[in-house]
């Protein structure tokens, strides 16, 4: 969620490991972008970066590696989570920004990539689990920061409240392919509000009802 | 949602031609469990089958092509919304049944393939597409019936409610790579039903706030 379309010039600069890595990286997202996780392979990004082979395969071992640190140097990049000092406009600020990374050309189909790779590799599927959990857990803080003010119910599981912001449009890329847009941003927050203020998100309060039928 | 893990058998008996098709089509979900869309060929579904090549390129076209017969299969063969007579055990019925199909290890790994593939691929993209917009359309009239029978909001839009009975599912599967449990439908059912008792899924009842900030 909200992280730069590009990686390099925006990696702080280093040395020459530094440089390798961001053009390595960079190269990885374009290989991505272009041919998907099936058509990634170490030569075509040594060759993209200007980079030794030996050098990619020494540091990141396979394609699913380089994968992995492509997702962790997007975490690294991430903005920290809104604190506009509302929890609606938090969250608004969070649902537009998976909106606007989800349409982004180059960073949605880096996304989309990585979700189908995960079906099939796991460290992929490990890669991708890590990326959103800290997204996740970065923004757990503004429900927190809500139940601190009596915006919403002590005991609201902020975790949850931020994966129910996130799921709808998610849903919509991959699952149902409708476009994702600020409307259904809009909607994903109004209802994930309407059911955290019913108490629906507070951790226990979940009844189960009696058997199907 | 709730269609049998297997086709072979289950296609009602007819000639020579719906034996093919049951064969070809239990090859595609088989070889597509087990190599995924990448590794599915149509030579491979052939020889699997038991069929001529040339029948399958004639019929098929493209591995695509065998994806989007697969889906339309899988639609046809599930089965009808539940109705329990009340909302939260129809929706009930629904969740658990999404989390019994996305655990089943060849349901689940043939959705995800094919979700994989919908990445990449404009045909199997418009197969998943059509799929869901069916399951969801069929599944759109319990939401009708709880508002005829007043247990929801008059203006409820069915459609979005049972997409958000599904979307907390998928992204567990698919994003954050969590386990998709039973606790998690009926915590998705409690969210859901609350906000949409609270008017959240009325149509046209989106009141946009202020700018982000």
């Amino acid at each position: 969620m909200e992280q730069p379309s590009r990686i390099a010039g925006t990696v702080r600069p280093g040395g020459r490991t530094a440089r390798v890595r961001a053009a390595v990286l960079e190269a990885t997202q374009d290989e991505l972008v272009e041919h998907g996780f099936h058509g990634l392979t170490m030569d075509q990004v040594a060759a993209r970066a200007g980079v030794g082979k030996t050098t990619v395969y020494r540091r990141w071992g396979s394609t699913p590696g380089l994968v992995a640190d492509l997702m962790t140097e997007l975490a690294n990049q991430s903005s920290p989570h809104a604190d506009t000092g509302g929890i609606e406009s938090d969250l608004r600020v969070n649902a537009l920004a998976v909106v606007e990374a989800l349409n982004d050309g180059r960073l949605g189909a880096t996304f989309q990539a990585v979700i189908a790779a995960a079906t099939c590799d796991e460290q992929a599927s490990l890669a991708l689990r890590t990326f959103y959990l800290r997204r996740i857990e970065e923004w757990t803080s503004v429900v927190d920061l809500a139940v601190a003010r009596g915006e919403l119910p002590v005991g609201t599981d902020g975790g949850e409240v931020i994966r129910a912001i996130a799921a709808p449009l998610y849903y919509r890329l991959m699952i149902t392919r409708e476009p994702v847009t600020a409307e259904a941003a809009e909607w994903s927050v109004a209802r994930t509000l309407a059911a955290a203020r019913a108490g629906a998100f507070v951790t226990g309060a979940l009844v189960t009802g009696g058997a199907p039928g």
